[in-house]
């Protein structure tokens, strides 16, 4: 008896035999093989693209010869013709099994595709979203069977795809008449099923095979800002990227005074919900716009955002969160139509989820944060820190993941600094400080050049030099200790004492002068000895949070940090341990995890398991309530001097080790530094 | 060792043996005795109540002493102080068994009543509502355990009722923690679960007990009027019924003229979808307010409609209704929620089910009918008539149900009348013509007595004799016929040729005066010969289907007629036959079922498994498309004829057999009696 042929796919190595005829799709279908098809093997949709290879496979033990597949057919031709096919590529639809042979699955034709993300230490996305494409071809009407078009349609999703039952909304409904008999009774069928549903639902339908692709939104809804990424939930590409301001700003800069604002008036939070919505659907509206797609295309959105703005976007009163016990209304991850929400700006049958939240402090966003960096999976200590308005902080490794919140204040995001602003070009985002001369050179956004570089004034010409962002203000406090312009304590020496004209008086204190723009119309940007004491209270509050996670692991030092969000991503890491924001570390395991947050959104957005797996972890997370335990304050109090007169790590620059200049020697600044002392031990 | 006391419940029989101070609400939920609980037990619900009987009962073997229950407590007097119990009652979570016992669990304690029913042929409505209360205990919320509010509330109706999984949408959500605060952790949740549900659902919440009931709205949406009950489902009590007209009359008289409107005018559809759910909207707030409930105490609607209604509704252009092959775009069952149907006058998380459809032609009313009259649990063959601008047909015995729709058009609800109007106060709604004077005597809606009656006039003039409903118009026609009047073709004489000057010309056609009310300003109402066209079309529509039934079914004769909706109730038996509506049946064998699909729709809001075993029937209906069959045209031209000439049932009435009239004996009159031959035979 002759054996059927040998069937190997590549990467996955899977093999079997299979009768001379057999379709590769089919062969792929029966091993398990990862082969995308959307039409069902009907040769229009070309998702099954493989590549045959040829010639001798010692490793798999076969011999292939040139006739191992089906000749080219009319179909390959007609896709060819139209589209063109890569070289070397066949559909795996048509071509058919004759010999031996061995069959490389493309990475664009996998359905679990990994997404290749940039940085190096993030984990990949596998691709395996809660809304697909299938194509059917669904029965006609006939008098002699009046069973409505719905259930034929449920009827080919049996037997053409082997789905069982399916629910759609009135949306869908409505249309589907018109679309299938525009589509000659064969349809495209968007088919939403995530780790919850029961009974997969169509989102949409499409006359004939739909190629337009199928989107989803992973939103990160910050206090201050609301960043969305649109997702291509074929390929898992993200094919836009933009960002607005939060127009809750308008009732309060932080989250507390938004929940006071609810308290407040009567009616505030549904103002508040109502604001936010609208800016929702205007940044889908820009975002589908700016990717040139149509928004009824957009069929998911995933949210990640603190506690506060979770309840204020789900339309829930937050005034619960504004005092002890913290209640949240619901911390489980939400299902829900989108068009709960008013997000109008996407398909009338959009889904919408929301990643579970930690605790009344620690939102959803720290869950994102946790399903992106995996401190649960470290073997390390690794302290993750998410700043924004509020920072979230997750300490763990494999044993224990712990979470907190702590109120660090919009200083870091450059709100309420006198010359602050948010990170656009014109911002000073870098800044070093001569310790011999106390002059400053510095850079902005928007020019990559430092301000004692030629050509440095001529390209920021046009934006000018505005003001100081998040990561200026930190290093220019950082810079103004190491150059010995500031004590431990914070407080600016004079000019006199300094020796330098740039610290002048301001009222009762002095302020150090970073660039006078005045003389060509520009704003003269200080740093105020206001200023500091914001940076110190936010840092202290940092600070504090990360103490209290270490204190209830029973640990004295963290093996690694990892800074999160956008402000994670430009902050100088030496400039962090300088002020005393976070727990010193070799600078080398200080890593930046950009806006992980984000990242968990599109994760949660491109893969229904890792829902699944998010919604585990936070229940094993153990959360410490900053609000309550007399130690967070303790340790806010001690956190509250900048201990580090000389730069911790001297190699990486040529600032050199300082004298002291003690400003305010009876202050007892050295006792302020309790924080700190235990770690050093 | 002694036995533990006998516990025998009636009227169920169930019976056990319990240790001394089981509480008997314990002992019957072990059994599975059906005795209510809200309060899960805790004395405040009152819902349990039970009678024990004391002495001897032979029938069960016991004796029951004088303290076979314990003492009377203070939960039980605080509750005879506050609302007063009936004598004999006892508080079944409080009273425990002590001795043998013979425990009543009255009916208003059994959460499965049965719900009386006036007709006596009709089926009881046993109460099992998809929406019922239970009251829990909420744990509060602390620090050290940052469960939401929503969490702990599923804990506890797991713990407290052993419900395992619920949802809720952002209605309830964003009340929950203002209820449950409100009422100190313990409330009343409204928690729903159909046949079709997978996770329970909550609709509301209250806080602390709540007493002020729930309540669900069976609404049959006609093309001319929408009726609604509203049913409290605690006790299956109808507490308010009321009608009115269906707006979408402006776009046509039926349905099929609407079906026009929509295919003729872009957004005509949706312009008559907005009208229908306004009004639905406005006739919820009056039903409320007439029954003095508040609109959100309104949980669930069941709908019960025809195709074409059924698709305006649900805003579905019905343009396929219109045209073979009269595609549905859905037939099965619809679960929604109400306000998808922008029914906004509910509880915004109000459900709504509507019955699924039996074909294009014969819909969601037509399965109420069915499920009301249930005709395939009838062992003999039964004809069930279903008259409205379309007249839905079912015939059916315990072996094989048929359904076929006919277009019988508005004649029958008195439009298209020349005198015709709706049943209201005023129209004629009876009608006998004296054979030998000719002259006739009637009765109006709105009064009791006979024209020729002492005191008729002065009680009618208050809303004077405005016109003839679809039960006059029919007995008239038919009285023509029996006064020797009119011919088998329905030809009216001439006043000479019939010797009545009640017979005028009216262009080249005769008509009959009812009654002249000129001289007091009143109309002259008047049967026409376009009027009796106009009934012959529509009887002739109705007779064709249902013998088009009986040839599907192969019989010349059926056991027994129902005849459900308003007309069928108000129609006279007798009359119907002489015309030739329905096929000859003794005329104790014609009954009416009121408006049965109206009770269909009260039997699916009440019982969620007769949502299930609707479903399960209308797959087993056999479809009839009249449009298609060639049959049918044939039927319908050979029941033209009014072919009684006598009166079928002279033993009813003092109208004797008269002279056969013809005043057109050319017209070969006699062989269009076709449709009745066969028949007769």
């Amino acid at each position: 008896m002759i054996k059927d042929p040998l069937v190997v796919f590549t990467p996955s190595g899977k093999r079997g035999h299979f009768p001379v005829g057999t379709p590769v799709l089919t062969a792929a279908r029966q091993l398990g093989v990862d082969l995308d098809s959307v039409c069902g093997g009907r040769g229009i949709c070309s998702k099954c693209q493989i590549t045959p290879s040829y010639g001798e496979f010692s490793k798999h033990g076969v011999h292939v010869e040139d006739n191992a597949l089906s000749e080219w057919n009319s179909v390959e031709q007609r896709y060819q013709d139209k589209r063109g096919l890569k070289s070397g590529r066949r559909l795996g639809c048509q071509a058919t099994v004759q010999g031996d042979v061995v069959i490389d699955v493309p990475p664009e034709s996998q359905v679990h595709k990994q997404v290749v993300r940039k940085a190096a230490s993030a984990r990949a996305i596998m691709m395996d979203p809660a809304t697909k494409l299938f194509y059917v071809h669904v029965d006609e009407p006939n008098m002699h069977e009046p069973t409505g078009d719905f259930e034929r349609l449920e009827r080919a999703l049996k037997e053409q795809w082997n789905i069982d039952e399916i629910q759609c909304d009135l949306a869908v409904l409505s249309k589907l008449q018109t679309v299938l008999r525009k589509g000659k009774w064969q349809i495209t069928v968007a088919l939403f099923k995530d780790h919850t549903t029961k009974t997969p639902r169509v989102i949409d339908v499409f006359s004939g095979l739909h190629e337009q692709g199928i989107f989803g939104l992973a939103i990160d809804l910050g206090s201050t800002t609301v960043a969305a990424h649109l997702t291509n939930l074929e390929t898992g590409e993200v094919v836009a990227s933009s960002g607005i301001m939060n127009p809750q700003i308008r009732f309060g800069e932080d989250l507390m005074s938004r929940v006071s604002y609810a308290m407040m008036n009567p009616g505030g939070d549904r103002e508040m919900t109502s604001a936010v919505r609208d800016a929702i659907n205007t940044l889908i509206a820009e975002i589908a716009q700016e990717a040139g797609i149509a928004t009824h295309l957009i069929m998911e959105v995933v949210f990640v955002c603190n506690p506060v703005m979770h309840h204020l976007l789900l339309g829930i009163d937050p005034v619960e969160l504004g005092q002890a016990p913290f209640a949240l209304a619901t911390s489980d991850s939400l299902s829900l139509f989108a068009k709960e929400l008013d997000l109008s700006a996407m398909n009338p049958s959009a889904q919408c989820y929301i990643l579970p939240c930690i605790a009344g402090h620690v939102g959803a966003d720290a869950a994102a944060v946790a399903l992106s960096e995996e401190p649960g999976n470290s073997e390390d200590l690794v302290l993750i820190v998410d700043v924004g308005t509020n920072a979230e902080l997750l300490l763990g490794n494999q044993t224990r993941v712990l979470a907190c919140s702590s109120p660090t204040g919009p200083a870091f995001e450059g709100a309420q600094i006198s010359s602050g602003q948010r990170a656009a070009p014109g911002a000073i985002e870098k800044l070093e400080i001569d310790p011999i001369t106390k002059d400053p050179r510095f850079r902005v956004i928007g020019c990559e050049k430092w301000s004692d570089e030629d050509g440095f004034w001529e390209e920021t010409s046009a934006s000018g030099i505005t003001g100081i962002c998040g990561s200026g203000i930190i290093e220019a406090v950082a810079e103004l200790r190491l150059a010995g312009l500031m004590d431990e304590n914070g407080l600016i020496g004079s000019a006199e004492a300094a020796g330098t004209e740039r610290l002048i008086p301001e009222g009762r204190t002095h302020s150090y002068v970073v660039h006078d723009g005045t003389a060509e119309g520009g704003p003269k940007i200080t740093v105020t000895q206001g200023d500091i004491r914001a940076i110190q209270l936010a840092k202290s509050a940092l600070y504090a949070g990360a103490r209290l996670l270490m204190d209830e692991m029973d640990v004295d030092v963290v093996d690694r940090v990892v800074l999160a969000g956008a402000f994670g991503a430009h902050i100088s890491s030496k400039h962090a341990m300088v002020l005393g924001m976070i727990p010193d570390v070799p600078l080398d395991k200080v890593q930046s995890a950009g806006n992980a947050a984000g990242t968990g959104a599109r994760i949660a957005l491109c893969n229904v398991g890792a829902r699944q797996e998010i919604e585990t972890m936070v229940r094993q997370i153990t959360k410490v309530e900053t609000a309550i335990e007399p130690k967070f304050q303790e340790h806010f109090v001690a956190a509250n001097a900048i201990p580090h007169k000389t730069d911790p790590f001297p190699e990486l620059n040529k600032i050199v080790t300082l004298p002291n200049v003690n400003f305010n020697a009876g202050s007892g600044g050295a006792s302020n530094d309790g924080g700190r002392r235990r770690r050093r031990r």
